[in-house]
C-alpha cells in the first residue's frame, strides 16, 4: 500500500499543487453532464424528477413529499438510543448557534452620526426562503439535517425546505425525519443531485423554488450550484471533505493515526495529512497506516487506499513555524492541534474551516455534537470563506437618512464627483432638488 | 417614448417577471465569449493581457503595473475640487466601515461552554489576499475605489491588488489613482473585463492570483466570475444597477422624477421604477418623465428611453402594504423612502441592498458619500446577498476544545451516530483513542 510521505522542504511543485487543490478540480468534468438535467428540469418539472428518483435512486416514488404519516412513522421506528444521541448532540449545535444569535441581536439594527445630519447604519434580516442540500441514498445523514435545520430556523428563515434523494424503496430514513423534526423543518422532498439543485432554484409543480441552496454534496450538486449561481445563491461550496492533523512531539502516535483516518474516510477523492516537525512520528504514522487500513472493511480500505496515494499521508517539515505556515497555505477544512499548547499553537491559524484544539477533541466530536457547524468550506476555499453559521441565514441591509443641514454639507461634494464620472442625472438629483423649508 | 406603466394587480405574469428579473439574463449570453478569454490568459498570462488591452481598450500599453512615477503625477495633476470631494467622502466611508470594524472587534475571537468540559467559539482573521475589480475606460470611477479599498484595508487584507481598464492613451486617471492611495492600495494593474478576473484567479508574470475577486463590472466580468468560482471566491454579484422611489402622497413630485432617473442613467439594461398606491403622484411623473429625460444629453438620454421601456417606470398599487410588499418582492439594489414617515416605512422592508430614509437623503448620496457601501446586490439579489462591508473581507473559523471530562460525555452520543452513518474510521477515532490520564 502506498501512503503519501512527503518533505515539504524537497517537495517538487506539481506534488505541492496536486496536495494544494486535493480532489476539487473534479467539479469542472461533470459540468457538461449536469447541463441537460438543469434543462430537462426546468422543462418538465416533478416529471422529471420523478424519471429521475428511478434512474439515479433506483426508487418508484408516488409521492414527491415527506408525508405527516411517514414523520410520524419515523417517531415510532427510530431506535432510542440513537434518538437519544440525536437529542443530545443536535441539543449542542442549538446552543451554538444560540449563542451567535445572542451576538448577532446587538448588530440586528443601528445607526452612527457620520457627521452632522448624516446618519448611516445596518439591519439584518433573515434570508425569506432557503433550500437545504442533504446528501443520502442508502446511507441516511441526520447529522446534515440539524447541522443547515437549526441555525437555518435560529435565524427566523420563514420558509425552509430540505431535498435528499430517497432510498431504493422510496423512503428518507427514520433518523433523518426525526433530525428535521427536532430542527423545525417539515418541508422534505424526495429529489438528489443536480435535479434536486436545480428544482429548488426554479420551483416544480411540487418543490418551491427559493433564494438560497445550501449543503454538502456530490460534484453533480456543486456543478449544478456553480451552472445555477445566476438564479440562485449558492452558498459556500463544499467539495471533498479533507484535513490536517498538526502535531508535535507531544502528540499520541496511535491517537494522531487514527485520527488522520477520520475524515479520509469519506471516499476516495477525501484528504488527510499529519503535518509535524518530528521525524519519529512522521516515520511511525506512515508506516503503521497501512495496518491500521487494513483493519478497516470495504468501502472504506478502498477508499483510503486510494487517497492515501494522492491528496493524504505524512507531511514532514522542518519546524514549527514550517508547518503552521504549510497549514495556512493549505486552508483545510478541519484543522486538529495537537502540541504542548495547542490553544497557544491555534492562534497562529489564519485559514482553517473550524480548528479543534487537543488529544480530547478528534474531528469525530466536531462533526457531530460538539455544536460547531460541520459544513466547512473544502480544497482551500477557507482562505476566503467562513464556517457555516447563522450568517449563512441572514443578510445585512445598509441603512441611511440624511436631515436638510446633512443635504447641505453632502450637497457639493457629491455634485463634484457626480460631474468628474459623468453622471448628469446623479447630479440633478442633488441641484434640482427642491428643499421644503 | 415609451415609459413603463403598471398596475400591480392587472399586470400579467411575463411582465411582472421582466420586471422583477431585469437586465440580469444579460450574464448568461455572454459565458460562450468568455471561455476563450479565459484560456487565453491562463495559458498566455502577461502577452494575452497585452493583447487585450490592444484590443479592447484600444491601449497600447509599455507596463501592466501603475508605476510610483505615476502616482506622483496624479497627485500633481489632480484637480484641488476633485481631490477635496474625494477626501471628504471617501472620510465618511472609512468612519462608516470603522464603526462596524469597531462592532466586529467584540467578536473577534469568543468561546462559551456548550456543556461541561465542552467548549465552541469562532474566530475572525482577514483573508488573506484579495484583487478589487474597478471599471472605468474612457470615464473613471474613483468612487468604486475608495468604497472597496477602504474596507479592505480595515479589515487587515495583507494583500490587495486593483485591476481597471486603461484609457486608450494608456493611463488612469489621476483620481483614481489619488483614491487607491488614500485608501491604502498601491498595487494597480491596467487590465480589465473577463481578462482582468481570470489574471487575478490564476496570476500572470506580473499580476498575484487571490483568493477572492471583488466589485461590480460588465456582463463579461460576471460571467467570468462564475466560471472561475471554483478557483476564486466570487463575491457577491453585482450587475446592472436598480433601484426603487417608494412614495405616498407626501413625496415632492419634482424631486421623484429626479430620483426616478438617478439610477436609470447606468445603462440601458438598468431598472428604476416609481413604486406608489398615489394614482395623482404615478400619473404625474409618468407624464413628466419623456421632458426630464429629452433634457439630458446622450449617451443618458438614449439608455434611459431604453430601459424606461423595459425595466423601468412606474408601479401604481392599491395601498401601502401592497407597495411594501411589491418591494419585499423586488429586493431593490437602492430602495429610496420617501412616505409621512419613512424610518417607519423601512422597518417593514426586508430585502433591499440599501434603504435610504427621507426627501433629503436621495440615491446619489448614497453612490458617493454618506458612508454606506455603494457595492450592492442588483437583480434580487438582495434576498439572500448582503451589503458589501467589512465581512466581504474576513472570515470566520470554528474554535472548539473538548476536555477529558467533555470527552466522556460526548463519547457514546457520537460513536452510536457514527455507527448509524456508517463512517467506521469516525467511530475508532474515540473507541481506540488513549486518554492520558
Amino acid at each position: 500500500m502506498k501512503i503519501g510521505f512527503y518533505k515539504l522542504d524537497e517537495i517538487d511543485e506539481a506534488t505541492k499543487m496536486r496536495l494544494l487543490r486535493r480532489g476539487e478540480a473534479d467539479i469542472d468534468a461533470t459540468i457538461a453532464q449536469v447541463k441537460p438535467i438543469i434543462e430537462n428540469v426546468r422543462q418538465n418539472g416533478d416529471a422529471a424528477l420523478f424519471d429521475y428518483a428511478k434512474k439515479f435512486d433506483r426508487a418508484d416514488l408516488k409521492s414527491l413529499k415527506v408525508s405527516d404519516a411517514e414523520f410520524e412513522e419515523a417517531r415510532r421506528t427510530l431506535d432510542p438510543k440513537v434518538k437519544q444521541a440525536i437529542d443530545h448532540a443536535a441539543g449542542n449545535v442549538r446552543k451554538f448557534h444560540e449563542a451567535q444569535m445572542q451576538r448577532m441581536e446587538k448588530d440586528r439594527e443601528w445607526m452612527v452620526e457620520i457627521e452632522e445630519g448624516v446618519f448611516a447604519g445596518e439591519k439584518v434580516s433573515p434570508i425569506s426562503s432557503v433550500g437545504l442540500y442533504v446528501p443520502g441514498g442508502k446511507n441516511q445523514y441526520p447529522s446534515a439535517v440539524y447541522m443547515l435545520g437549526i441555525p437555518a430556523t435560529l435565524a427566523g428563515v420563514p420558509k425552509i425546505i430540505i431535498t435528499t434523494p430517497p432510498r431504493p424503496d422510496g423512503t428518507i430514513g427514520d433518523a433523518l425525519l426525526y433530525a428535521a423534526e427536532i430542527s423545525g423543518v417539515r418541508d422534505i422532498y424526495k429529489a438528489g443531485g443536480a435535479q434536486a439543485v436545480t428544482a429548488m432554484a426554479y420551483g416544480t409543480q411540487t418543490i418551491p423554488a427559493v433564494h438560497k441552496v445550501l449543503g454538502p454534496g456530490s460534484p453533480y450538486v456543486a456543478a449544478a450550484k456553480q451552472l445555477l449561481s445566476g438564479i440562485i445563491n449558492p452558498g459556500m461550496p463544499a467539495g471533498p471533505s479533507d484535513a490536517i492533523i498538526l502535531c508535535d512531539e507531544s502528540a499520541d502516535p496511535h491517537n494522531t493515526i487514527l485520527d488522520v483516518l477520520n475524515e479520509a474516510e469519506h471516499g476516495p477523492d477525501s484528504a488527510s495529512l499529519l503535518v509535524t516537525h518530528n521525524e519519529a512520528l512522521a516515520k511511525h504514522v506512515h508506516t503503521e497506516l497501512p495496518n491500521y487500513i487494513n483493519a478497516l472493511l470495504e468501502p472504506q480500505k478502498g477508499w483510503l487506499t486510494t487517497n492515501m496515494a494522492s491528496y493524504s499521508g505524512v507531511m514532514l517539515t522542518n519546524s514549527m513555524e514550517d508547518s503552521i505556515e504549510f497549514c495556512n497555505t493549505y486552508g483545510a477544512e478541519h484543522l486538529l492541534v495537537k502540541t504542548k499548547n495547542s490553544k497557544e499553537t491555534a492562534k497562529q491559524i489564519i485559514n482553517a474551516g473550524e480548528i479543534l484544539m487537543g488529544e480530547t477533541t478528534p474531528s469525530s466530536f466536531g462533526n457531530y455534537a460538539i455544536g460547531v457547524n460541520h459544513v466547512l468550506p473544502t480544497g482551500g476555499k477557507a482562505h476566503s470563506y467562513s464556517c457555516t453559521s447563522i450568517w449563512d441565514f441572514l443578510k445585512r441591509t445598509s441603512l441611511a437618512n440624511v436631515t436638510e443641514k446633512g443635504f447641505n454639507n453632502l450637497r457639493d461634494t457629491v455634485t463634484t464627483l457626480t460631474d468628474y464620472e459623468e453622471f448628469p442625472a446623479h447630479g440633478n438629483v442633488l441641484r434640482d432638488r427642491n428643499i421644503k423649508s
